[in-house]
Parts: C-alpha cells; structure tokens; sequence
C-alpha cells in the first residue's frame, strides 16, 4: 500500500518551528507527545550522510519538557527512577530510565537540573507529566508538576560546533558533554546543553517561549549558510548505527531497564527512594537485553511491527524492532531483543520479515 | 504544502484490523494513544454521507482502556472524576470528565463497569494509565492498573440495529444506551455496548484478543453487504454538527469540566472523593465556555491551530477549534471556546482564518 497521508488537527499539536519546517520541504512527519515530528527531508540516506559531514538542525519540540519544582522536588524525581540522583550538578543533564512500582519502563528521558528544587524532564513518547502528577498528588508531595512552554531545537552533526560557536560564541562550545549553560536570545535566557539523540555531536536549544521560535531557527541558517546547515531530524539510520533506543520500539512497558540495557544507570544500593527498587533487586539477571543485529541480504522494507527471531529449530528467540539499511555499511542494520540462550556475539538467527525469512547475526557492538 | 506522509514505525501501532482497514483503502491517518487512527477512506464528505444512511465499522482500537481492579478500584476512579459514581450499576457506562488536583481536564472517557472491583476506561488520546498508576502507587491503593489487550470496534450508522441484529441476535440489540452486554466471537465472550462516537446510533464491540480481530471484521461485512457495510472512521462533519468534543482539540488540561460544557457530568455533593473537589467547588461559574458556532462563506481550509476570534472592537473573546464545511447543512460548522460577554446565542464575532477574516455566529444548539 501507499504510505498514507497524516490528517491535520489542533490535537497532533504544531511546533514553534512547524512553519520554517514545512518551508523547508519537510515530506513525513510522526507524532510524539501529541506533536509532530519530522521524519525525512530529501531522504533517509541523503539526510543521513549530510548529518555525517554537515550540520543540521531538528525541530525536536516533541521532546516536551515536565518541569518539576519545589521542596520535595528530588524526592519526587528519585522515586521515579533507580540512577541516583543524589549527586547531580545545577548544570548536570542525566539520562534515566523511569520505571513504575513493577520496575518497568515508563519512559527514558533526559533529565535536567536547574536547582537543587528545579529539574526537567526531557520525555521520550509517553505522558510522565500525567505519572509525575499522580505519584505527587497521592503522596501528598509539595511540588509543582506541569508541561512549560519549552521546545528544544537540535543541532547536530560535525559542524555544530562551529555553527554554535558563531551564534553563541566559544564560552557556550566548551560546554562539557552532558552539560547545560544559558544562551541569550533575543534578550531572554535560555538553556542550552550539549547532548542530542545522534552520535555527530552538538547541542540542543531550550527554546523558552515559542514567539522566539522562528528567530532563533534563522539566526542558525544565516550564521550557517556556507556551512551548507539543512533542516534535518533524528534520523532512523544513524541512530540504530549507533544503537540509540527509541521508547515505544525498542523499550515498552514490559521490559526492565536490565532487559533494555539500561542496568548501567542502576544503582540500587544508593536508589532506595526508587518506587520499583524492591522488584528490580530481583531483577537485575534479566532472560532477554538488547542486541545489535545484521541482516543479510538487500534493504528491507519499513517495519512497523516485530520481526520474530528464531534459532535453528524453529524455537522463538525475540524479535527486531528497528531496521533499515546502512549505505555506509551495505547491510541491514537493527535493534533486537534476544533472549539468554541466542545473545552472545556472533550467533546466528532467522528473522521473519515480510518478504520472507533471512539470516541475522547477534554482533558485539553497534556500529558506530 | 501538500499533504505530508505518515512514517511507518513500532511506536505508533498498528491495531488489531489494520490489515482490514488498509484493504478498504485508508487514505489518511492519525495518531492517538500512540496507535493508528484511520481518518478517511472516501473522502470526508462522502463517509459523513454513507454513515448518515448506511452503516460503518470503525477500527477506534486507539480507545486504548484501561483496567483498574481490585478492592480499592472504586476509590481510585473517584479520585478522578467529578461525576459521581456510587450509583453505577454493573452494566452501565458512563461519560466522565477527569481531572488533576486543580480541576482540570486529563481525558473525558467512556468509563464501564465490569464488576464493583472492576472497570475500564475507554480512553481519548492521553496516558491516563500513567496518570492511575501514580495515583495507585503514591496513595498506595489496592489496585492493579493496566492496559488489556481490548480494542474496540465501533459498528454506527441507522442501519447498524439491523447489522448488529444479523451477527448477535436480537437480545443484543434490546442493549439500553450506554449499557453493556456479552457476545460470543469464536468462543471467546466480549462486551459489547450500545455507544460510540457519532449522532448516528451505534455499538462498540470491545474486541478481546487481538487474534480475533480479523475474523470479528470479516463476520460483520460478510453479513452487512446488503446494507453497503463500510469501512469508516470517526466523521470531522458530523461529530462537529453533533457537538462531540475532541480530547486535545477542543478540551485541553488548561480546561475545567465547566468550561467545556461538561459541568452537567459533575455532582459535588455526592464525589467528594474526587481529588478536584476543593479547587472545582470553586470554579463552578466559568469565565468562558464552548458553544457551538456557524462562520459565514465558502469552505474553510483545515484547522491545525486554534483560529482567534474577536469582537467588534478588535478585542479577543476566544478561539475556534474544530471547523468544517457542512454539505447537508451548507454552512461552516465549529465548535468555539467562547467568553461570557459574547456566548449568547445570536453574537457575532470575527474569526481570523489563514485565508482572512469572517463572520461568525454563536448558536443555540448543534446541528443534529
């Protein structure tokens, strides 16, 4: 079938950026946090090797932001998630699995420190402003929860350094990796932090009120223009390369963060204000994580449910849940949930697609 | 611009019927509750002319439900809500408006008995199953809180009586509105309710088990096809002439249920267990509320952000926030969030449309 239109409505909620982004020649959007999300300028593959020589910036206002503030702030925040939290910076951005009482995942966002009393919450595709809301109303907690009117802009790619670098000046380009300072635009203070849901490096822009939106999107074009900057967007190809999850395909609400390969922000030991602490204590040897996986044979076709795994003899192994092909790599490059018995590198396994079965092998380490 | 595409991925799922529903020719979708959301086959005109003579089967899996069971499940779905729920009987569904601690709206749902200690939230698009669990977790209620593998399909249109009739027999027809029954589907039994989300007259089946699906769809067009059974969609024309409010679009958290016209739902004598209750108790006399409206001239473009309106003095008085063309009623019809000074009925006020300036015209009633 052809792909199908996206129907406009005030509920798909426009950007700030909507309008330089349609001037742009955007072709296909998704909707994230109730908001669009573009998804392909020229192509996947052309956008993709301009991210890799270039710079681009990404209307990723989707990523909405729960501000969470008050006295009880940090106790709020910590029982939602098992990193701990206690030892974050005023200027420290951590990227934390939250969970619910089960310890599974509810959403994997950036979180931001502003105070000791202020954090934001950078979301992936779910609605934590509603769980944050319900955990502090019925722990009777002293905070403010509620959605600001910010929207980050991306700016990605090798360049980037030196595209911010003239707009915002060097002091903004030693930011360290992780790290937030406040820009000036148009006189208003604003957070920008190094980070961004690609492995080109560069930063990501808090817009702070969306009337600043389209200048701040032109005073990048024009700073850029011989650095040949593009409207771009997180890009399906570079971040499965990279083996950057996406909440909703690679992560659900049935997994932990052990089976997702999140154990490394766990700290149990120090995390006991954590909601699902006591669970995933038991958790923590997980039956299925998360793999990089090749799949032989020429590009496949867009996936839009899983692709089952199976060993040898025909037994379910897991599935894929993100593939494309690489031109960089010329082969099929994918996300997959393999169980125990199947995940050590270099195994091999069958994946259904829809135009038949292939082989898929298990690899070491995403690609790039 | 034209029309952009929608991407294929994971993130957004496919339902249950999406096979079905891509066979019959879906031209144009949406997102709700991170699920398709077929929005036209024909085109918009012709789908609102067959539902208003025929009979059509909706894929409205994206009414995701969720379930709260267990001994503490009354208290937490009074919790939410200012209707109260004492009187529920355990075949009933009711319309109910939900709030966050400071009255404001998070979904209007079809809530549905199963049992005192058991109930579904047929939902529109927002994670209310976040918004429960925290409530469930901070308070620390005796509950279970999850998303069952229910996906509703929705069979509406004057001819759906006889349809219905056909497949379940004529007890399921003698279902009262907004009460359920159980069906049998391949063995398996289902509720079935006499609701949905047109003016038409209709049920919703609440598919259980997704394997089903198909065979649920195949059954319903096998025996409708001399009643031109169609595969539909939730009609933009006629749910604005019947009034029926989009969670997103014209009802959003900065809402009290007075606000949207839905105070009818609220008893605060009887709910006081709703966590509302102090803030709403006063706030019962709003500043602002929806009305129905006609805007004078030709069709309008499509809305994607709300249209201002303003009064003869250039002041603001509100905005409109769903619009269409109407063929039966051969005006624009539109749902608007009009202030006091201007909500009576027969004020004019000026929209301000992408295309310029008109008239518009606050009206008693909806059209149908």
């Amino acid at each position: 079938m052809p792909l199908p239109y996206l129907t406009p409505s005030i509920r798909v909620r426009r950007t700030p950026f909507s309008r330089r982004v349609e001037e742009a020649g955007v072709r296909a959007y998704s909707v994230y946090n109730h908001m669009l999300i573009p998804q392909s300028f020229r192509s996947p593959e052309e956008d993709c090797a301009h991210l890799k020589q270039a710079v681009q910036v990404w209307d990723v206002s989707c990523e909405r932001q729960v501000e969470i503030k008050g006295p009880d702030a940090l106790e709020l925040m910590q029982m939602t998630t098992p990193r701990n939290l206690s030892g974050m910076a005023d200027d420290q951005c951590y990227y934390v699995p939250m969970v619910d009482a089960q310890g599974q995942m509810l959403n994997d966002p950036v979180a931001i420190r502003l105070a000791e009393d202020r954090y934001w919450l950078s979301l992936a595709d779910s609605d934590m402003l509603y769980y944050c809301k319900g955990l502090a109303i019925g722990r009777g907690l002293n905070v403010e929860v509620f959605e600001p009117d910010i929207s980050p802009l991306a700016v990605q790619g090798p360049k980037a350094d030196e595209l911010i670098g003239r707009v915002f000046g060097p002091e903004i380009v030693a930011t360290r990796f992780f790290r937030h300072k406040t820009i000036n635009v148009q006189g208003k203070d604003m957070i920008i932090a190094r980070s961004g849901w690609s492995h080109q490096g560069g930063f990501e822009i808090y817009l702070d009120g969306s009337e600043h939106g389209e200048s701040l999107w032109d005073s990048l074009f024009e700073a850029g223009r011989d650095l040949d900057v593009r409207a771009g967007c997180p890009n399906l190809i570079e971040r499965i390369e990279a083996g950057l999850l996406s909440y909703g395909s690679d992560i659900s609400i049935d997994d932990t963060p052990f089976q997702v390969g999140l154990g490394k922000y766990c700290d149990l030991d120090a995390a006991t204000g954590c909601i699902g602490h006591a669970v995933l204590t038991t958790r923590q040897d997980p039956d299925r994580q998360i793999r990089p996986m090749a799949v032989d044979g020429l590009a496949v076709p867009p996936i839009n449910a899983y692709w089952p795994l199976t060993d040898s003899k025909g037994k379910a192994a897991g599935h894929i849940s993100s593939i494309t092909w690489s031109p960089d790599f010329q082969t099929n490059v994918a996300i997959a949930m393999v169980h125990r018995n199947h995940w050590t590198p270099g195994s091999t396994l069958q994946v259904e697609t829809p135009e038949g079965a292939r082989e898929a092998h298990v690899r070491e380490t995403f690609w790039i």
